[in-house]
């Protein structure tokens, strides 16, 4: 096997009451990467499509993540990378993650799979500190694993995955507005108040709880941010529209997408899902803001093989 | 049926993880109550043995409980209770919860049944607000539901139960020292540094998760408590060697019960529970400290009926 050309998919991370914590894979949104086996050791980017992005292995976190995966892994060739982008950079539903995690999907293939998808993380993560300056994991775990994915601790890689309620689904609002990933954190206090740190916790614990019952109405209940939210939400114009539209027409949720600026609601149904993504629509096509809309259910398996060479 | 007499167990809350969340009730300790139908109305608290707590029916938890299901319920009869108390008053296994449930169990039983046990938490929590002036429901939801609960918001009655692992064995030491309920409160922080706020929340999802998918090592990880335990642990003597002694003996965890001063190790099975139990023990013989130890698995049932009559 000398190519494999793979779709790496776009992902929501926090999920409201997750922050640094929750992922969850979706579908059909995604980047599409070939990479084939070169006799000359090293890793290259050939090209980059969709979108413009720098092809430097130092710079693009297809690359940077390759090369943490080759580092520790001892080889007699090389790779070089295309990468179509499905998913715009900055929108907030992981396009670093769906690049940094899909090159080094495609090397471990190539070379027979001496990791498993967990260990890939480690390698992924590389690329997400490129992109974001941090190591988060959320993104690129929900990536590798499929489905929902829980952080306990991105240092130990104590990472694994949730159940999945099959009737999940999700559309996702990405307003084309640039907000400096600097600008989402510097929004951020440092402190929380204890009380609200209780409500945030029960939450997460009951969205848990849910996911592994099935309880849909737990799970509505529950996906709810009342620490980051109220401070991020300001950033993104109409949130707070956005968001009664989704509640009043039967999302269970509803909330920021990673730091932003794309926003989701979380239905029962696909279906509902699509009614929803049309109101948001109607409300958006009066701002005069360029947007685009998703609806996905959730994507179980992560990252698909689309041909072998 | 005109008399019932039953077993109202004793409790853990918080687990570390959980703090205002989480309780889990126990076998065998706990109080006995016998509660008996009159025709004359009202309540009458005739004894409570064991223990020296106070008969009057507006400061005695177990009264103020069957005022709050009588005020919402209007019966022909009246009501009186005997406590034989088990389970030593602030002790931190849920004294106040045991007597408070009990005696709301007991009258729904008479009354046949009126009311769920879920419901009847409402009921028991009225108590719990004249023992601790909170009105928490974290003791007397594990007690009512058995196993493992989780209050998600004690407002809305939003609380359910979770699986139960069943090898999951629980060591409690209970060094008989006062903590003043407000001294314990005093020493807590109303802020709470995010990063720990993160911790915080990973190590409580993680926990349900592990409850869910049965995953004793999940649950050892994650049975951690960053923000309340370094506070009030130094009120509980050779807190951190107990601690030290438990996890280095194969405990999966060690955190306070509720607010102390009683403290737990948890364990997978009840062998490995009750050497903890013996190695504590030697410790806290060299203190001069009055203390008990109990050894418990999970109670899945919650409160038991003993007899009818």
């Amino acid at each position: 096997m000398k190519e494999i050309k793979i779709f790496s998919p776009a992902s929501i991370a926090n999920l409201s009451c997750g922050f640094d914590i929750l992922g969850v894979c979706l579908n059909d949104i995604g980047d599409t990467i070939v990479v084939r086996k070169t006799s000359e050791k090293g890793i290259k980017i050939l090209k980059v499509t969709g979108q413009k992005l720098n092809t430097d292995i130092y710079k693009n976190v297809a690359g940077v993540s390759a090369l943490a995966l080759l580092k520790e892994t001892k080889v007699n060739c090389g790779f070089e990378i295309e990468i179509h982008k499905g998913i715009k950079p900055g929108s907030g539903i992981g396009s670093s993650a769906a690049s940094s995690a899909g090159s080094v999907y495609a090397i471990n293939e190539l070379l027979g799979r001496p990791y498993s998808n967990k260990e890939l993380i480690k390698f992924a993560i590389e690329g997400e500190k490129i992109a974001s300056g941090s190591a988060h994991a959320d993104n690129v775990a929900a990536v590798l694993l499929g489905g929902f994915t829980f952080v306990r601790d991105s240092l130990e890689f104590d990472i694994f995955k949730l159940n999945t309620p099959i009737e999940l689904a999700f559309t996702i609002l990405h307003p084309q507005i640039e907000v400096k990933t600097s600008e989402s954190r510097a929004i951020i206090k440092n402190q929380v108040p204890l009380r609200k740190m209780i409500v945030q916790t029960a939450n997460l614990g009951a969205f848990i709880s849910g996911l592994y019952t099935e309880d849909y109405n737990l799970i509505g209940r529950s996906i709810k941010d009342v620490i980051i939210e109220p401070l991020r939400s300001i950033l993104i114009p109409k949130f707070d529209k956005l968001k009664e539209i989704s509640l009043s027409n039967g999302a269970l949720g509803f909330g920021i997408s990673g730091s932003g600026p794309s926003v989701f609601a979380l239905s029962k149904g696909l279906l509902n899902a699509k009614k929803i993504g049309n109101l948001l629509k109607i409300e958006y096509n009066q701002l005069g803001i360029e947007f685009d809309i998703h609806t996905s259910s959730v994507n179980e398996k992560g990252i698909k093989i689309i041909e072998y060479k």
